[in-house]
């Protein structure tokens, strides 16, 4: 994402908790901070892109003392709708603002600048922001107020872990079934079964590789903040729990880097009774 | 489908249990015939299409007496395996033949000739029926012996079920964090949640429409037949299950004639811990 904002000529300072990572960009002409206040005080716009809650308020009140007036921070992690709420609040009551913008798109949507980003927060910002962020993405839409980015988000990885259960029941059922599961696949592709998963995921399925993609645990830290999510709407999201429930016996068997797609070997190895 | 095959040629006779269903084509020159043996007699080769087991196993039963040799009956309806292997094992000690051949594309595939067949049984049999079914299917393909035309069918229920609790949990998620359903439903369709339920359900979900399409009650039949054959392979189907209980729900409220999509109304009319 750096990357692509070096290539489509923005001036550039990057920071990164682990501090080679910025070696690349800076061999590309990048100005590195050594530290998120130097940081904030170097730039008009910082995008943040992090794993969980705590990282993001870690960074977040790191780059607040170096704030200048107008300063914006993007966050393209995906984390609580609370937690960024709360950020869109510190930083305001601090002069500064603040937009939740969690991405989708994968590593591969990363590389090729063809990410999706769900937005929420004010228009003013979200205005700032999209010609900046049109160097790595298809598309940015502002979806709603702060914290309203992540919750579409999480209504994405909501649909994202009800397809994965959907390919991986199927094809379990026809391996124990003796179809022919490259068969399987291509037929059930084509019809009301057709996904996005079915084309992407299946063909890793009939291989049985479980090579890290996007991890069982990067997927369940997302479940986690859907179902604490989903809790305070006290909405019903009984399939998110159930794929959370069967990634966690994945984890349970040290496997918590391999791709969600596993999923399908759990119930493979699973019995009629085992999850009902 | 009957329609289709007059279109393109083939001498067509006709028997339904709703006498007056026959009209429409007796009009366009099929011949009717006043009983299943009279069809079986009258006909190389008969294509059922009917509900649940029960109806499948009496129009078999009906038409064996009729039977020629090399006699052949290729059964559309979506039933269990356990059933479709005990007509291969009827029919065949009657000296007659039987291929189990369910279909997928819904009523607008059978109108417009485009419906996937999904067979079961000899090789023989699937060459003889394959270039008749060409009149109203845009692909039919032998998936192995008696019974897995079935089975593959019931995989596609699988999922099927998981596509439609994806969109469902998703959009009723939305609906309560208060996003924008339209855009949320069409930001989602072109990522990695994407379906072809997204595409094809979404819409009648953003309407309320519960318009009969393909029934709750004819939903719950498939993933009956589903969950019995899940039992006897001892495959874990947990996804299935929920699903089925939730649509059941549906029909506890009077309302089995819906489309399924309406499940996304059970959701939004759930809490979070209704189902877990």
């Amino acid at each position: 994402m750096a990357g692509h904002l070096l290539d489509k000529g923005h001036r550039l300072t990057v920071w990164s908790r682990t501090p080679e990572k910025s070696n690349p960009l800076a061999a590309k002409g990048a100005a590195v901070a050594s530290s998120l206040e130097e940081l904030a005080h170097s730039c008009d716009i910082v995008f943040l892109c992090v794993t969980r809650n705590e990282d993001v308020e870690q960074c977040v009140r790191g780059l607040q003392p170096g704030a200048k007036p107008g300063f914006l921070v993007v966050d393209h992690s995906t984390v609580s709708p609370v937690l960024a709420r709360a950020m869109h609040g510190f930083l305001s009551e601090h002069g500064a603002n603040f937009l939740d913008a969690p991405i989708t798109g994968g590593s591969m949507g990363a590389l090729k600048g063809q990410l999706t980003i769900f937005c929420g927060g004010e228009q003013a910002d979200f205005d700032r922001a999209a010609p900046v962020m049109e160097a790595y993405a298809k598309r940015a839409e502002l979806v709603g107020g702060p914290g309203l980015g992540q919750t579409m988000k999480l209504a994405n990885q909501i649909a994202v872990g009800g397809a994965l259960l959907a390919l991986c029941e199927s094809l379990a059922f026809a391996k124990k079934a003796g179809l022919d599961l490259a068969q399987t696949r291509e037929l059930l592709s084509t019809g009301a079964a057709g996904s996005w998963a079915f084309e992407n995921y299946g063909p890793k399925i009939l291989a049985e590789d479980w090579s890290p993609g996007f991890s069982v645990t990067n997927q369940r830290k997302d479940f986690a903040y859907t179902l604490e999510a989903a809790r305070l709407l006290d909405s019903a999201v009984p399939g998110t729990a159930l794929v959370d429930r069967l990634l966690s016996r994945l984890e349970e068997e040290g496997h918590s880097d391999w791709t969600t797609a596993a999923l399908y070997q759990t119930l493979v190895e699973s019995g009629f009774e085992s999850w009902t």
